[in-house]
């Protein structure tokens, strides 16, 4: 199966990943949640070619994740930014961080420290069910295949 | 700079992308969650060639993510599980499904549903701050460079 056949798996992490499993559009990504927006400064950040990084920002302008907003007249210029559905991803990089922070830190530790406004202290992140706002741990998590899904692989063993 | 350089970045992200940031990475890991081990079956669900497969399995076993485990022996036979460091990619995977779910379903609804064994309920996930457990939201988060870090680029906008 080809990267772009990938998209069309009856699997939303296969499908969110052919559009996301890509490390210049996993750090562009977090970029964009520290507020960059132009393409230079992306450049800057990621040091990477023009080529790689339009393509990357192109493919994230076709699934809605990013929008260009024009913040000059003459000449004209343009920014990108998150639109609602590429904000959603906060949870996925947040996550990201909070793994990466504990081991791929330096000795000095996170490069970068979050602050949450409304408790006032830094922070990591868990989750937790949607349902009863328990923090979810792995194994109390229980997968099966949505009723009369007959395309997707058997789940036999699955805890999640 | 190049994917292999993308480690040494001062960026957490940046660093976990390095391993993570690819289709078939994200892919099998979701899969390992699911409960799969053997190469076999992870190649019958992602449809990849051996090598791919091989490729990426000898990756996240030099990352310490998963480790291989002698399950028969004779003919001596091994299979794959997660670390604890691999299942704590539990809340990335769980997040990036959340969101996939929400914008990559067909019709018909997620193929996978997840139940919370604890209050029975099938959910999605959220993130909550570590420090006083209240849901994170994009606006109440607020980053700066950890102190004394000249190497890592500005953040000056950095709403997260």
């Amino acid at each position: 199966m080809k990267r772009d056949q990938l998209g069309n798996q009856q699997c939303s992490v296969a499908r969110s990943s052919a559009v996301l499993g890509d490390p210049w559009t996993l750090t562009l990504l977090s970029d964009c949640f520290l507020g960059v927006r132009r393409f230079e400064e992306f450049q800057e950040r990621l040091k990477v070619s023009r080529t790689t990084l339009t393509s990357r920002l192109k493919l994230l302008e076709e699934h809605g994740i990013l929008v260009q907003s024009q913040y000059e007249q003459k000449p004209p210029r343009f920014e990108y930014r998150l639109t609602q559905k590429g904000k959603e991803l906060f949870p996925v990089i947040s996550t990201l961080l909070t793994w990466g922070d504990k081991y791929y830190s330096d000795q000095a530790g996170p490069p970068i420290l979050r602050r949450h406004k409304k408790c006032g202290h830094d922070f990591q992140t868990y989750i937790a069910c949607s349902e009863c706002g328990e923090p979810l741990e792995l194994k109390d998590v229980e997968a099966r295949k949505r009723p009369h899904n007959d395309s997707y692989p058997a789940v036999e063993r699955g805890p999640m």
